[in-house]
């Protein structure tokens, strides 16, 4: 049969070939993922109640989420080393045979998990700038949104690793002295370029125009521009991309880094 | 605080007003959740081994669909008479307080369920359609992203179930000999309205087209359109709806109205 273990264009560790273009070709897709998610969440208002803490036990998301994850861990999702756990500190065995995957990254800074931070991040500072307050009762479908795209934001930042792995590859000589010396700073400095950042942002502004409009039957691109209704600010998506996402991105970039060399 | 119970536009059973104009929004809206989840989906190949059937143990896909089937309905899920579980007979009781939805259907024709027809379509006939062949390895995204289409596509078929609901209400005489006769026939042909049908062809085509388009930071429009490449084929996401979701919706609109005098 044709096409058996063909590689999936939009995995790097499908393939044992890391390269920084098909990782930028992955970060590229992503942030179609993640704009849907973005977009589909904003259906519903904050609903606070179905995640905020109350006392001892735990909000209904925080339950789903644990949950979601323990399941989808025995059918082996944590077995990709793209997908990062919220939860789990000991990952459950899967019940079903799993793909090998590749390994490309180093064994001592594989497991840089930032996600309780992005947690944090998610529910405290941009939730609220994408979705509608109020409450309307809704949280099971609106936990299975947040589940949707705290999965796709921790991808997409945890991504960092490949990223950097790629990069240490391509000049260890440059990041070496850096990490021996343990300098966050210079790290983040070697690992930042401003232009490719804005690319970034600017992109996904476009993305979220392009894939938050009104979709009519007949077209009516008389209308002016400026009048257009999109179901998520574009200008929040590139600020979340801005000030959030590239940020924590460069964040996990540098935790693997200073433990590259272990 | 402001919004606190305020109506979540997307959802007709958040209010007590159910108008056909109220439903046909949520379809529209609906579509657009549709062609994102076609979209996803097509990230990867067809991975047949996650879902089909292999003697007498469950596919990988049927046992992820099933736990979290189970997990969703103790948030709530299936309190709300939009959603409807594939596998759970006996739905379990929520663990946290859940939402009072407003009674809108009549109570012996809420329980029409078309998802097992809807599961064979989706893996037998849909699937192969949109998505490359071959096998990736990568079965527990791929679990996550059919789970996905096939809540977003059995939420749609089954909202044939207020789409009849509105329709009754507006004109019981209209229904009620063909109903009694049991005459599935003249149903059909009640419900039927072909340029609806056609514009919703239309317009899902485009939305495809729309959401499934490579975004690049600066447009270029000049290029033909005849090169444009697509995620998801955008005349076999307008095929998906005419030749199964439409049909299988009015299929839910006639055993709903079989039921609607009992």
């Amino acid at each position: 049969m044709a096409g058996v273990n063909e590689s999936n264009s939009d995995s790097v560790v499908g393939s044992d070939v890391l390269s920084l273009e098909s990782i930028r070709e992955s970060l590229i897709r992503q942030e179609d993922t993640i704009v849907f998610s973005l977009i589909e969440r904003s259906q519903f208002p904050l609903n606070a109640l179905a995640f905020e803490d109350s006392g001892n036990s735990s909000s209904l998301t925080e339950f789903f989420v644990r949950e979601i994850e323990f399941l989808q861990a025995k059918v082996g999702r944590y077995e990709n080393p793209e997908e990062n756990p919220f939860f789990l500190d000991n990952i459950p065995h899967p019940v079903f045979p799993t793909h090998k995957y590749p390994t490309v990254l180093h064994p001592k800074a594989l497991f840089v998990n930032i996600n309780k931070r992005i947690w944090d991040v998610y529910f405290k500072e941009l939730l609220p700038l994408f979705v509608k307050p109020g409450d309307d009762g809704n949280y099971p479908s609106t936990a299975a949104s947040d589940l949707a795209c705290l999965q796709a934001l921790s991808r997409r930042i945890h991504y960092g690793k490949f990223v950097a792995e790629v990069k240490f590859r391509d000049a260890p000589q440059d990041y070496e002295p850096a990490i021996r010396a343990k300098d966050t700073e210079a790290l983040m400095k070697l690992l930042t370029f401003e232009k490719v950042e804005e690319m970034v942002k600017k992109r996904v502004q476009k993305k979220a125009e392009t894939f938050g409009q009104e979709v009519k039957c007949i077209s009516s691109d008389s209308g002016d521009e400026s009048e257009k209704k999109y179901k998520v600010d574009p200008l929040v998506v590139s600020r979340i991309y801005g000030e959030w996402l590239i940020p924590l991105t460069k964040l996990v970039e540098v935790e693997y880094l200073l433990r590259r060399l272990d």
